[in-house]
């Protein structure tokens, strides 16, 4: 059988890869999940029909949520992924070794399950093998509510802001993020694609603004995301991601990376023109 | 009609497009030229099926295949562009109010002539209305082995290396436009993407590496070519992209521009870890 994929990033347009097979199809509380194995980019994770992360270019992503806060932040040793199911990036997070304590709060425990029976490169730490890593099968909002001022990074790793993620762009969940951030923390969030989303980024920088004094946007390539250019929002109560920035410490980091390093680090913010006036204020 | 054309990146994966109608299809003695109306992107252009370019995200290649070069030679008044019959390169050139002289050498005439006919937004600087400009329709090796020492800045505005511009990816042409550059010129040429074309990369780099004392790789997010992520080759005899940069020139650029600025110049060398690998020596 000649099984293609095709997912529109609009009406109109959209990406198309050949399915091998699929490996779980099924329905939880909160969404449509679906593992299948491509040809091209090894496994893929679907969440209600859009593509979450497929294993050829996870790496992208996932060094690009992690390391830019963690290289950020003097001494991260609290860290907090809200979503991320996959384990991608709490994988990153335990490679940094002052990390003392890695929680993972996902709303979707079939999203954990699956990925850890079906996507093992990626939730490789949180299959129980590793002892600073804690999972917390809860809703990200209530969660960060009852642990204020504990985390020294906070990573917002969600999907589009449709479904179980809406309340995840919003204003007053940013002031609960902050809240659950010591005096010198980090918030990063995904922010969607500067070349589809752009009225998407400018209500979210503004909310984001109206709560952390440093908010800076960054970008990565992820080829199965729409338009290829994606991008984070850096949210900080003290550090700068540029100006505070240690390059030796994140050159001399001692592990290796396939996408991030330090010279990298910088040249993400420098931005298109176009993605600086989504979010210009 | 529901019309989708889809264009495989490689026989398992690819993007796929909503096409409003066909403006010309028609064959030269060199390829087959398609012009269409996409819903999403504008008309586009098509060589032999692949997407050239698109109305909607030409302004990132364009910009980017021009401004670095422009930017980092300090006075470029002679221009040369091999390829880019859709006139989108010369049109950015002219907007540099110090060139004198842009030449598009073109080897296949219905390009040009079906770019200044249909994608005027990209042609506008080769239609005759602009007396810097001069057209050859012509191979651009011929052309450049009778332009010794003739231009500051050469692009090489080229299609994959299959078909016509096979030859514009080898040593010995690069050691052509070697010599038709002044002592301290400057060459850019489109080198594929960092993402899927790691060998091409590798031959390319070493190629340029024979010839010039200074080759580095830059990177451009284009939507409509495989991955979204592309890359640049910059070959110099003399200047450096980034230690010989002058920022404040290219901030108090005279024109607008979509995709470049003088942050995203230096940005734009700084590579993920893998495209470093591929080209590293």
């Amino acid at each position: 059988m000649d099984l293609w994929y095709t997912e529109k990033h609009t009406d109109h347009s959209g990406i198309t890869l050949r399915i091998k097979k699929t490996l779980f199809s099924g329905k939880s509380p909160f969404q449509q999940l679906d593992i299948v194995e491509t040809e091209d980019f090894g496994r893929m994770m679907l969440l209600d029909g859009l593509v979450m992360v497929t294993e050829r270019d996870e790496f992208v992503y996932h060094d690009m949520i992690t390391h830019p806060a963690l290289f950020t932040h003097p001494a991260p040793k609290n860290v907090l992924v809200i979503g991320g199911g996959d384990g991608g990036s709490i994988r990153e997070i335990v490679k940094h070794p002052g990390v003392e304590q890695a929680v993972l709060c996902e709303i979707d425990g079939l999203v954990i399950e699956k990925s850890i029976a079906l996507l093992p490169t990626m939730a490789c730490a949180i299959d129980g093998s590793d002892p600073r890593v804690t999972l917390h099968v809860d809703d990200g909002i209530a969660y960060i509510r009852e642990h204020q001022n504990a985390f020294d990074v906070i990573l917002i790793d969600s999907t589009d802001p449709i479904g179980p993620a809406v309340g995840l762009f919003e204003e007053e969940f940013y002031r609960l993020v902050n809240g659950a951030l010591k005096e010198d923390g980090i918030m990063v969030a995904q922010s969607e694609s500067p070349f589809y989303h752009a009225e998407i980024q400018r209500a979210m920088y503004r909310n984001l603004r109206a709560v952390f004094p440093i908010v800076e946007m960054y970008q990565a390539f992820i080829p199965t995301y729409p338009s290829g250019l994606w991008s984070f929002a850096f949210a900080s109560k003290r550090y700068h991601p540029v100006d505070d920035f240690d390059r030796q410490r994140a050159a001399s980091r001692p592990f290796a990376t396939r996408y991030y390093n330090e010279d990298l680090h910088l040249g993400a913010f420098m931005l298109p023109t176009f993605a600086r006036e989504n979010i210009s204020a």
